[in-house]
Protein backbone atom coordinates (compact mmCIF):
# COMPACT_ATOMS: atom_id res chain seq x y z
CA UNK A 1 0.00 0.00 0.00
CA UNK A 2 2.41 2.56 1.30
CA UNK A 3 3.94 4.15 -1.68
CA UNK A 4 5.98 7.48 -2.62
CA UNK A 5 2.47 8.79 -3.68
CA UNK A 6 0.60 8.27 -0.57
CA UNK A 7 -1.32 11.66 0.57
CA UNK A 8 -2.43 11.46 3.93
CA UNK A 9 -4.46 13.62 5.90
CA UNK A 10 -6.03 14.31 8.73
CA UNK A 11 -8.94 16.56 9.90
CA UNK A 12 -9.00 17.18 13.32
CA UNK A 13 -8.53 20.10 16.47
CA UNK A 14 -5.53 20.29 18.65
CA UNK A 15 -6.56 18.78 22.20
CA UNK A 16 -9.77 16.53 21.37
CA UNK A 17 -8.55 13.16 22.55
CA UNK A 18 -10.01 11.52 19.50
CA UNK A 19 -8.15 12.99 17.12
CA UNK A 20 -5.09 12.10 19.81
CA UNK A 21 -5.87 8.54 18.70
CA UNK A 22 -5.41 9.40 15.17
CA UNK A 23 -2.21 11.67 15.74
CA UNK A 24 -0.67 8.59 18.20
CA UNK A 25 -1.60 5.56 15.40
CA UNK A 26 0.31 7.83 12.83
CA UNK A 27 3.30 8.23 14.91
CA UNK A 28 4.03 5.17 16.12
CA UNK A 29 3.49 3.50 12.89
CA UNK A 30 6.36 6.12 11.03
CA UNK A 31 3.41 7.19 8.47
CA UNK A 32 4.01 11.21 7.38
CA UNK A 33 0.71 13.02 6.95
CA UNK A 34 -0.93 16.91 6.75
CA UNK A 35 -2.71 18.12 9.79
CA UNK A 36 -5.65 20.21 9.02
CA UNK A 37 -6.62 22.20 12.06
CA UNK A 38 -10.52 22.17 11.79
CA UNK A 39 -12.61 24.84 13.81
CA UNK A 40 -15.68 23.16 14.67
CA UNK A 41 -17.54 26.61 15.34
CA UNK A 42 -17.33 26.80 11.37
CA UNK A 43 -16.75 23.95 9.77
CA UNK A 44 -15.04 23.35 6.24
CA UNK A 45 -16.49 22.04 3.34
CA UNK A 46 -13.05 19.65 3.38
CA UNK A 47 -14.64 18.18 6.73
CA UNK A 48 -18.17 18.42 5.52
CA UNK A 49 -17.42 16.70 2.54
CA UNK A 50 -15.47 13.66 3.79
CA UNK A 51 -17.62 13.07 6.77
CA UNK A 52 -21.03 14.22 5.66
CA UNK A 53 -23.12 11.63 8.24
CA UNK A 54 -21.50 12.99 11.39
CA UNK A 55 -19.37 15.82 10.48
CA UNK A 56 -16.77 15.42 13.51
CA UNK A 57 -13.32 14.89 14.05
CA UNK A 58 -11.23 13.04 13.49
CA UNK A 59 -11.06 12.07 10.20
CA UNK A 60 -8.36 10.53 7.89
CA UNK A 61 -8.18 11.28 4.60
CA UNK A 62 -5.48 8.48 2.78
CA UNK A 63 -5.51 8.97 -1.43
CA UNK A 64 -8.73 11.21 -1.63
CA UNK A 65 -10.35 7.70 0.54
CA UNK A 66 -11.88 9.16 3.79
CA UNK A 67 -12.20 7.22 6.92
CA UNK A 68 -13.83 9.02 10.43
CA UNK A 69 -14.56 7.37 13.50
CA UNK A 70 -11.45 7.44 15.93
CA UNK A 71 -10.77 3.89 16.61
CA UNK A 72 -11.90 2.25 13.01
CA UNK A 73 -9.06 5.36 11.58
CA UNK A 74 -6.41 3.60 14.34
CA UNK A 75 -7.73 0.02 12.78
CA UNK A 76 -7.40 0.95 9.27
CA UNK A 77 -4.07 2.86 9.62
CA UNK A 78 -2.85 -0.31 10.89
CA UNK A 79 -4.01 -2.61 8.05
CA UNK A 80 -3.03 -0.11 5.52
CA UNK A 81 0.93 0.38 7.05
CA UNK A 82 2.32 -3.19 8.06
CA UNK A 83 4.96 -1.87 10.34
CA UNK A 84 4.50 -1.71 13.79
CA UNK A 85 1.25 -3.34 13.93
CA UNK A 86 -1.03 -1.81 16.80
CA UNK A 87 -3.35 -4.44 16.83
CA UNK A 88 -2.33 -8.33 17.96
CA UNK A 89 -2.99 -10.85 14.57
CA UNK A 90 -4.04 -13.91 16.34
CA UNK A 91 -7.98 -13.29 16.39
CA UNK A 92 -9.04 -13.99 19.92
CA UNK A 93 -6.79 -11.45 20.95
CA UNK A 94 -7.13 -9.04 18.42
CA UNK A 95 -11.08 -9.25 19.56
CA UNK A 96 -10.19 -8.98 23.35
CA UNK A 97 -8.11 -5.77 22.33
CA UNK A 98 -11.63 -4.24 20.27
CA UNK A 99 -13.61 -5.31 22.87
CA UNK A 100 -11.69 -2.88 25.76
CA UNK A 101 -11.34 -0.49 23.24
CA UNK A 102 -15.24 -0.63 22.87
CA UNK A 103 -15.32 -0.80 26.46
CA UNK A 104 -13.41 2.50 27.12
CA UNK A 105 -15.77 4.06 24.62
CA UNK A 106 -19.27 3.34 25.71
CA UNK A 107 -18.57 2.51 29.44
CA UNK A 108 -15.55 4.00 30.68
CA UNK A 109 -15.49 7.87 28.94
CA UNK A 110 -19.60 7.58 29.61
CA UNK A 111 -19.57 7.15 33.66
CA UNK A 112 -16.32 9.50 34.19
CA UNK A 113 -18.04 12.28 32.25
CA UNK A 114 -21.16 11.80 34.48
CA UNK A 115 -18.40 11.98 37.72
CA UNK A 116 -16.18 15.02 36.52
CA UNK A 117 -18.95 16.87 34.39
CA UNK A 118 -21.37 17.70 36.70
CA UNK A 119 -22.29 20.20 39.53
CA UNK A 120 -25.15 17.95 40.79
CA UNK A 121 -24.08 16.05 44.13
CA UNK A 122 -25.99 12.99 43.61
CA UNK A 123 -25.19 12.49 40.08
CA UNK A 124 -21.51 12.56 41.00
CA UNK A 125 -21.29 10.18 43.69
CA UNK A 126 -23.52 7.64 41.00
CA UNK A 127 -20.52 8.90 38.56
CA UNK A 128 -17.87 8.02 40.98
CA UNK A 129 -19.28 4.75 41.94
CA UNK A 130 -19.80 3.65 38.52
CA UNK A 131 -16.30 4.95 37.35
CA UNK A 132 -14.49 2.89 40.32
CA UNK A 133 -16.32 0.07 38.95
CA UNK A 134 -15.54 0.56 35.21
CA UNK A 135 -12.20 1.35 36.09
CA UNK A 136 -11.32 -1.75 37.92
CA UNK A 137 -12.21 -3.70 35.48
CA UNK A 138 -9.47 -1.90 33.40
CA UNK A 139 -6.88 -1.91 36.48
CA UNK A 140 -7.45 -5.97 36.55
CA UNK A 141 -6.85 -6.18 32.59
CA UNK A 142 -3.75 -4.73 33.23
CA UNK A 143 -0.69 -7.15 33.03
CA UNK A 144 2.45 -5.60 31.63
CA UNK A 145 3.51 -2.24 31.20
CA UNK A 146 0.86 -1.26 28.61
CA UNK A 147 -2.19 -2.93 27.71
CA UNK A 148 -0.25 -4.16 24.91
CA UNK A 149 2.60 -5.73 27.10
CA UNK A 150 5.46 -4.15 26.38
CA UNK A 151 4.62 -1.48 23.33
CA UNK A 152 1.54 0.40 23.16
CA UNK A 153 -0.98 -1.11 21.17
CA UNK A 154 -4.53 -0.66 20.33
CA UNK A 155 -6.26 -0.37 24.00
CA UNK A 156 -3.72 2.36 25.03
CA UNK A 157 -4.56 4.06 22.40
CA UNK A 158 -7.96 4.01 22.92
CA UNK A 159 -6.72 4.48 26.89
CA UNK A 160 -4.85 7.46 26.10
CA UNK A 161 -7.87 10.00 27.10
CA UNK A 162 -7.58 8.21 30.67
CA UNK A 163 -3.68 8.89 31.08
CA UNK A 164 -3.86 12.67 29.82
CA UNK A 165 -7.10 14.14 29.64
CA UNK A 166 -8.64 12.91 32.70
CA UNK A 167 -6.59 13.90 34.79
CA UNK A 168 -7.22 17.82 33.86
CA UNK A 169 -10.62 16.91 34.29
CA UNK A 170 -9.82 15.47 38.18
CA UNK A 171 -8.32 18.65 38.66
CA UNK A 172 -10.99 21.10 36.84
CA UNK A 173 -13.72 19.30 38.77
CA UNK A 174 -11.93 18.82 42.06
CA UNK A 175 -12.92 14.91 42.08
CA UNK A 176 -10.15 12.16 42.16
CA UNK A 177 -11.15 8.93 40.46
CA UNK A 178 -7.42 7.55 39.15
CA UNK A 179 -5.00 7.63 42.81
CA UNK A 180 -1.43 5.14 43.03
CA UNK A 181 -3.58 3.84 46.10
CA UNK A 182 -6.94 2.98 44.59
CA UNK A 183 -5.66 2.06 41.00
CA UNK A 184 -1.61 1.07 41.20
CA UNK A 185 -1.73 -0.70 38.18
CA UNK A 186 -3.51 1.94 36.17
CA UNK A 187 -1.85 4.90 37.47
CA UNK A 188 1.74 3.52 36.91
CA UNK A 189 0.31 2.85 33.44
CA UNK A 190 -0.68 6.61 32.52
CA UNK A 191 2.55 7.51 33.79
CA UNK A 192 4.25 5.24 31.23
CA UNK A 193 2.16 6.42 28.64
CA UNK A 194 2.86 10.01 29.01
CA UNK A 195 5.99 9.65 29.32
CA UNK A 196 6.52 7.45 26.06
CA UNK A 197 8.48 9.73 24.06
CA UNK A 198 6.31 9.41 21.13
CA UNK A 199 3.10 10.31 23.33
CA UNK A 200 4.92 13.01 24.98
CA UNK A 201 5.91 14.74 21.74
CA UNK A 202 2.38 14.60 20.22
CA UNK A 203 0.44 15.50 23.63
CA UNK A 204 -1.30 18.42 23.60
CA UNK A 205 -0.12 21.55 25.57
CA UNK A 206 -1.75 21.05 28.95
CA UNK A 207 -2.23 24.37 30.02
CA UNK A 208 -4.88 25.60 27.18
CA UNK A 209 -6.51 22.31 27.54
CA UNK A 210 -6.75 22.92 31.49
CA UNK A 211 -7.61 26.49 30.77
CA UNK A 212 -10.66 25.49 28.01
CA UNK A 213 -12.17 22.60 30.04
CA UNK A 214 -12.14 25.12 33.29
CA UNK A 215 -14.52 26.97 31.55
CA UNK A 216 -16.63 24.45 30.07
CA UNK A 217 -17.21 23.27 33.69
CA UNK A 218 -17.91 26.98 34.72
CA UNK A 219 -20.91 27.31 32.29
CA UNK A 220 -22.36 23.66 33.57
CA UNK A 221 -25.60 25.07 35.45
CA UNK A 222 -25.03 24.65 39.53
CA UNK A 223 -27.73 21.95 40.70
CA UNK A 224 -30.71 22.71 42.28
CA UNK B 1 -7.98 -22.58 13.19
CA UNK B 2 -10.85 -25.29 12.71
CA UNK B 3 -9.97 -29.04 13.78
CA UNK B 4 -11.97 -31.72 14.85
CA UNK B 5 -11.54 -30.46 18.85
CA UNK B 6 -13.42 -27.24 18.25
CA UNK B 7 -15.84 -26.64 20.81
CA UNK B 8 -18.20 -23.51 19.83
CA UNK B 9 -21.09 -22.87 21.70
CA UNK B 10 -23.15 -19.34 21.16
CA UNK B 11 -24.91 -18.12 25.17
CA UNK B 12 -28.02 -16.53 23.55
CA UNK B 13 -32.18 -16.00 23.53
CA UNK B 14 -34.50 -16.64 20.56
CA UNK B 15 -35.68 -13.99 19.31
CA UNK B 16 -33.11 -11.25 19.74
CA UNK B 17 -31.48 -9.33 16.62
CA UNK B 18 -28.10 -9.16 18.13
CA UNK B 19 -28.01 -12.70 18.70
CA UNK B 20 -29.15 -13.26 15.35
CA UNK B 21 -25.77 -11.47 13.95
CA UNK B 22 -23.97 -14.32 15.41
CA UNK B 23 -26.02 -17.21 14.33
CA UNK B 24 -26.50 -15.80 10.94
CA UNK B 25 -22.42 -15.29 10.85
CA UNK B 26 -22.05 -19.02 12.14
CA UNK B 27 -24.34 -20.30 9.44
CA UNK B 28 -22.73 -18.26 6.67
CA UNK B 29 -19.72 -19.83 7.11
CA UNK B 30 -20.50 -23.25 7.89
CA UNK B 31 -19.30 -23.44 11.73
CA UNK B 32 -21.05 -26.26 13.71
CA UNK B 33 -21.81 -24.92 17.50
CA UNK B 34 -24.20 -25.15 20.49
CA UNK B 35 -26.57 -22.96 20.98
CA UNK B 36 -27.17 -22.58 24.79
CA UNK B 37 -30.41 -20.70 25.50
CA UNK B 38 -29.91 -18.52 28.40
CA UNK B 39 -32.81 -17.10 30.70
CA UNK B 40 -32.06 -13.05 30.82
CA UNK B 41 -34.62 -13.07 34.04
CA UNK B 42 -32.13 -15.36 35.63
CA UNK B 43 -28.81 -15.28 34.33
CA UNK B 44 -26.22 -18.70 34.43
CA UNK B 45 -23.38 -18.91 36.20
CA UNK B 46 -22.06 -19.12 32.65
CA UNK B 47 -23.23 -16.02 31.33
CA UNK B 48 -22.00 -14.46 34.12
CA UNK B 49 -18.62 -16.43 34.11
CA UNK B 50 -17.57 -15.13 30.41
CA UNK B 51 -19.36 -11.93 30.33
CA UNK B 52 -18.42 -10.72 33.70
CA UNK B 53 -18.77 -7.47 32.57
CA UNK B 54 -21.90 -6.88 31.10
CA UNK B 55 -23.72 -10.29 31.25
CA UNK B 56 -25.52 -9.78 28.27
CA UNK B 57 -26.10 -11.73 25.14
CA UNK B 58 -24.77 -13.10 22.85
CA UNK B 59 -21.58 -14.59 24.02
CA UNK B 60 -19.53 -16.95 21.65
CA UNK B 61 -17.34 -19.41 23.20
CA UNK B 62 -14.68 -21.13 20.77
CA UNK B 63 -12.47 -23.71 22.71
CA UNK B 64 -13.24 -21.65 26.23
CA UNK B 65 -12.09 -18.15 24.61
CA UNK B 66 -15.15 -15.78 25.23
CA UNK B 67 -16.13 -13.21 23.29
CA UNK B 68 -19.42 -10.67 23.73
CA UNK B 69 -20.61 -8.02 21.50
CA UNK B 70 -22.58 -9.71 18.31
CA UNK B 71 -20.33 -7.25 15.74
CA UNK B 72 -16.78 -8.17 17.67
CA UNK B 73 -18.28 -11.96 17.64
CA UNK B 74 -19.10 -11.98 13.92
CA UNK B 75 -15.54 -10.01 13.05
CA UNK B 76 -14.16 -12.70 15.30
CA UNK B 77 -16.13 -15.30 13.69
CA UNK B 78 -14.83 -14.11 10.07
CA UNK B 79 -11.34 -14.13 11.09
CA UNK B 80 -11.07 -17.64 12.91
CA UNK B 81 -12.53 -19.09 10.18
CA UNK B 82 -11.13 -18.53 6.36
CA UNK B 83 -14.08 -20.04 4.04
CA UNK B 84 -16.74 -17.60 3.12
CA UNK B 85 -15.48 -14.32 3.94
CA UNK B 86 -18.00 -11.90 5.75
CA UNK B 87 -15.32 -8.39 5.80
CA UNK B 88 -13.92 -6.85 2.48
CA UNK B 89 -10.09 -7.92 2.95
CA UNK B 90 -8.95 -4.49 1.59
CA UNK B 91 -8.54 -2.46 4.35
CA UNK B 92 -9.94 0.71 2.97
CA UNK B 93 -13.52 -1.02 2.28
CA UNK B 94 -13.08 -3.05 5.42
CA UNK B 95 -13.57 0.08 7.05
CA UNK B 96 -16.49 1.22 5.50
CA UNK B 97 -17.95 -2.26 6.37
CA UNK B 98 -17.09 -1.40 10.17
CA UNK B 99 -18.40 2.39 9.73
CA UNK B 100 -21.91 1.00 8.45
CA UNK B 101 -22.26 -1.34 10.76
CA UNK B 102 -21.35 0.72 13.48
CA UNK B 103 -23.43 3.41 12.30
CA UNK B 104 -26.56 1.17 12.40
CA UNK B 105 -25.19 0.36 16.25
CA UNK B 106 -24.92 4.43 16.81
CA UNK B 107 -26.89 5.52 15.63
CA UNK B 108 -29.92 4.03 13.06
CA UNK B 109 -30.95 1.95 15.86
CA UNK B 110 -31.42 4.62 18.69
CA UNK B 111 -33.38 7.09 16.23
CA UNK B 112 -35.71 3.75 15.14
CA UNK B 113 -36.19 3.12 18.67
CA UNK B 114 -37.11 6.82 19.28
CA UNK B 115 -39.47 6.66 16.67
CA UNK B 116 -41.62 3.40 17.49
CA UNK B 117 -40.70 2.72 21.24
CA UNK B 118 -42.89 5.87 22.77
CA UNK B 119 -46.24 7.10 23.29
CA UNK B 120 -45.45 10.78 22.99
CA UNK B 121 -46.53 12.02 20.33
CA UNK B 122 -43.73 14.94 19.93
CA UNK B 123 -41.06 12.61 20.69
CA UNK B 124 -42.26 10.02 18.28
CA UNK B 125 -42.45 12.90 14.98
CA UNK B 126 -38.94 13.60 16.08
CA UNK B 127 -37.71 10.09 15.96
CA UNK B 128 -39.26 9.73 12.73
CA UNK B 129 -37.44 12.32 10.89
CA UNK B 130 -34.12 11.61 12.39
CA UNK B 131 -35.19 8.12 11.17
CA UNK B 132 -35.57 8.65 7.73
CA UNK B 133 -32.41 10.85 7.68
CA UNK B 134 -30.53 8.11 9.02
CA UNK B 135 -32.14 5.68 6.73
CA UNK B 136 -31.72 7.54 3.66
CA UNK B 137 -27.89 7.43 4.09
CA UNK B 138 -27.96 3.72 4.25
CA UNK B 139 -30.67 3.98 0.88
CA UNK B 140 -27.58 5.70 -0.74
CA UNK B 141 -25.65 3.49 0.17
CA UNK B 142 -26.83 0.44 -1.44
CA UNK B 143 -25.97 -0.55 -4.27
CA UNK B 144 -26.43 -4.07 -5.18
CA UNK B 145 -28.66 -6.52 -4.19
CA UNK B 146 -26.77 -6.39 -0.86
CA UNK B 147 -24.74 -3.86 1.23
CA UNK B 148 -21.97 -6.62 0.33
CA UNK B 149 -22.58 -6.89 -3.19
CA UNK B 150 -24.66 -10.00 -4.51
CA UNK B 151 -23.70 -11.76 -1.39
CA UNK B 152 -24.61 -11.11 2.50
CA UNK B 153 -21.42 -9.35 4.24
CA UNK B 154 -20.51 -7.95 7.49
CA UNK B 155 -22.92 -4.75 6.81
CA UNK B 156 -26.05 -7.22 5.98
CA UNK B 157 -25.70 -9.03 8.83
CA UNK B 158 -25.62 -5.61 10.95
CA UNK B 159 -28.70 -4.64 9.83
CA UNK B 160 -30.81 -7.68 9.68
CA UNK B 161 -32.51 -6.01 12.87
CA UNK B 162 -33.71 -3.33 10.28
CA UNK B 163 -34.96 -6.02 7.64
CA UNK B 164 -37.06 -8.14 10.11
CA UNK B 165 -37.33 -7.01 13.27
CA UNK B 166 -37.86 -3.22 12.34
CA UNK B 167 -41.62 -4.19 10.32
CA UNK B 168 -42.27 -6.29 13.75
CA UNK B 169 -42.11 -2.83 15.52
CA UNK B 170 -43.43 -0.78 12.61
CA UNK B 171 -46.65 -3.00 13.01
CA UNK B 172 -46.99 -3.09 17.23
CA UNK B 173 -46.49 0.84 17.14
CA UNK B 174 -48.44 1.64 13.26
CA UNK B 175 -45.73 3.93 12.46
CA UNK B 176 -44.51 2.71 9.07
CA UNK B 177 -40.78 3.92 7.92
CA UNK B 178 -39.38 1.77 5.71
CA UNK B 179 -42.11 1.60 2.98
CA UNK B 180 -41.04 0.63 -0.93
CA UNK B 181 -42.07 4.07 -2.01
CA UNK B 182 -39.72 6.20 0.17
CA UNK B 183 -36.70 3.31 0.61
CA UNK B 184 -37.24 1.55 -2.83
CA UNK B 185 -33.72 0.37 -2.38
CA UNK B 186 -33.91 -0.72 1.59
CA UNK B 187 -37.06 -2.61 1.35
CA UNK B 188 -35.69 -4.75 -1.61
CA UNK B 189 -32.90 -5.52 0.50
CA UNK B 190 -35.09 -6.35 3.15
CA UNK B 191 -37.10 -8.30 0.92
CA UNK B 192 -33.90 -10.15 -0.53
CA UNK B 193 -32.05 -10.38 2.68
CA UNK B 194 -35.04 -12.19 4.66
CA UNK B 195 -35.74 -14.36 1.88
CA UNK B 196 -31.92 -15.26 1.19
CA UNK B 197 -32.48 -19.35 2.34
CA UNK B 198 -29.76 -19.19 5.32
CA UNK B 199 -31.37 -16.37 6.38
CA UNK B 200 -35.03 -17.67 6.40
CA UNK B 201 -33.70 -20.78 8.07
CA UNK B 202 -32.88 -19.14 10.72
CA UNK B 203 -34.65 -16.25 11.63
CA UNK B 204 -36.61 -16.57 14.73
CA UNK B 205 -40.61 -17.49 14.60
CA UNK B 206 -42.06 -14.33 13.41
CA UNK B 207 -45.30 -14.24 15.82
CA UNK B 208 -44.13 -14.88 18.80
CA UNK B 209 -41.55 -12.17 18.30
CA UNK B 210 -44.70 -9.86 17.83
CA UNK B 211 -46.73 -10.96 20.91
CA UNK B 212 -43.63 -10.17 22.85
CA UNK B 213 -43.18 -6.57 21.29
CA UNK B 214 -47.19 -5.73 21.77
CA UNK B 215 -46.72 -6.55 24.88
CA UNK B 216 -43.77 -4.47 25.43
CA UNK B 217 -45.66 -1.21 23.12
CA UNK B 218 -48.42 -1.66 25.57
CA UNK B 219 -46.65 -1.10 28.82
CA UNK B 220 -45.12 2.07 27.73
CA UNK B 221 -46.34 5.02 29.80
CA UNK B 222 -48.94 7.02 27.64
CA UNK B 223 -47.81 10.90 27.45
CA UNK B 224 -49.04 13.24 29.56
Amino acid sequence: MAGKQEEVKLLGTTGSPFVFRAILALKLKGIEYEFVEENLGNKSDLLIKYNPIYKKVPVLVHNEKAISESLLIVEYIDEAWKGNPLLPTEPYHKALARFWAKFIDDKVIAVIRKALFTKDEKAREEGVEESFEALQFLENELKDKFFGGEEINFVDIAAAIIAFWVPIFEEVSGVELITSVKFPKLYNWSQELINHPIVKENLPPRDPLLAFFKGLFANIPASK
